[in-house]
């Protein structure tokens, strides 16, 4: 049984695989390092996935399975993947307490100001007149309902918004009060003050935040998008920004990353822009390695079908 | 029954007290226009409370109870007060579901590097180099176990973080893991990420985050202040900001408001520098207008004793 890596390990992750296991890991820092006869022979890989091409998933002969340290597929070589009939199992969960810190901090970051209250500072001016607001009875919609944005609509409903979702059929699911259909979720847009995505990228949810769906945004609402960058329609995501048709936004993804230089996001001062980081964290590894350990327990008793986090490839999650 | 108010009510409110209550309110915008004969036959004031003073108090000679619309006393004619044994009340428990969104954000503020992506977005670069952080796991200490400390408490552990409290006695209180007396909390300063002060100002507060105090702090913490401006010597905050002996400070309140224009804190890059608004919210008079509504049912009855948020002037709280 031979398990690999493609991504480095900090000191303390090995040693939290070696206080359950005696099988030794072939640790590489990159995909490139992970010599021919280690990808032959390798059952187990560990990887990043976006290191994974058409190509080189064909040394990989001996494969079985396939742990994934990020939830996203998009970079995945998905037919030979299928033809190969490999399990693979991602780290969904993993991003969700850093992404949900992220999403309360956004909407207080607007709530309370704190963009304005910095340029205020640089002036030394004192100004008490503009009123903040509060979370409390603020109206929130979720795109997607898996973990990250059940774990999202906690946070938010601790705080008393009123916390509404949507994913593909509707189904109703803790803690949301309402659950939405896609199609639906879209012709309510305008109810809210805030939007959030974080629905991964797939065949179904390209450019589903479109010019026309955008412009359906309440005045004062602040959209979010902390999923994939495919998702939305950019260009018209600027224009009504810079046209203040929208109180802000808050993205962490785009559809080029890194965001070339002549983008007119940049630009526009009620964006708040960073750079693919609200489900990063100091504990993403260890919480990936929690994961890991737990599955391969079950594959080394033959339990593949009982993995947490199965990703099943026609469905894209 | 004369019942008068030196504060502006909404018209909400004045539906909302006369939804249960037949009594005229005599509404004024300020204190000066409380008429003379207003003054003496009034026995119920509502009032923010800095605009008694130890002169315009004896205006008010049936005055029998006080409703403050603020938590803090310091402004009050505390002798005069004392001396016509009235009954005070005031509104504690109004500014916490505000502050503990004001001092998450602040938490997050730091954490997510906000205020870094704010930057690097006017100079157009993509940095994912840096880590951000997490407030799971993260050990905040609170100095003040009132109700906006508890809340913020509350607050805190939903996210995973270490929540410790310092007040006079060192007396447990949900939900607080440890409550340290102040001596004692001050002597584990360094054990901290975070250190928040909502303590009012008393003559046992004045000053009590003093030079060699916060000298204690990690140079990772970050210290925020929501209570009164005068518990820190600003200037020996000031000096330790500057030399980045500590992470950064979150100051909302100051010795001296509005802070001066040559005050030292306008150019210090690591600070959250916000004009008393922590407290701030839509919902403020609404929640006062419910201690009041509440209070004034006990006062018809002559129950006095069983207000809400009694004042004990010898106390300070």
């Amino acid at each position: 049984m031979i398990v690999s890596t493609s991504d480095e390990w900090r000191q303390t992750h090995v040693e939290s695989w070696h206080r359950e296991y005696e099988e030794e890991v072939h640790i590489y820092s990159c995909m490139e390092d992970v010599p021919k006869d280690i990808r032959e022979k390798t059952d187990v890989l560990i990887t990043f996935g976006n290191d994974l091409t058409c190509e080189n998933v064909n040394d990989f002969s001996s494969l079985r399975w396939v742990q994934l340290l990020s939830a996203g597929l998009e970079d995945l070589p998905f037919k030979e993947l299928k033809e190969k009939q490999l399990t693979i199992t991602n780290a969904r969960g993993v991003h969700s307490r850093s992404m949900r810190e992220y999403a309360v901090g956004a909407m207080l970051h607007f709530e309370k100001h704190f963009h304005r209250f910095l340029q205020l500072k640089d002036e030394k001016i004192w100004e008490r007149e503009t009123l903040v607001g509060e979370l409390v009875d603020r109206k929130v919609l979720i795109f997607g309902t898996g973990t990250i944005g059940c774990d999202m609509a906690e946070a938010a409903s601790f705080f008393g918004m009123t916390v509404d979702g949507v994913n593909t059929n509707g189904c109703l699911k803790d803690p949301f009060e309402r659950v939405y259909t896609t199609e639906e979720g879209l012709n309510r847009l305008s109810d809210y003050d805030y939007v959030i995505s974080v629905l991964p990228y797939t065949p179904l949810t390209q450019n589903i935040f479109s010019h026309d769906i955008l412009e359906r945004l309440h005045p004062d609402a602040v959209f979010m998008n902390l999923g994939r960058g495919g998702v939305v329609d950019e260009q018209a995501l600027a224009d009504l920004l810079r046209k203040q048709k929208m109180k802000g936004a808050v993205l962490d993804v785009f559809v080029e990353e890194p965001l070339p230089r002549d983008h007119s996001f940049w630009d526009l001062p009620n964006l708040l822009l960073t750079p693919h980081m609200s489900a990063k964290s100091n504990h993403y590894m260890t919480r990936c390695m929690n994961i890991l350990l737990d599955n391969y327990q079950r594959y080394r008793k033959n339990e593949l079908q009982n993995m947490k986090n199965l990703v099943d490839l026609t469905k894209y999650y």
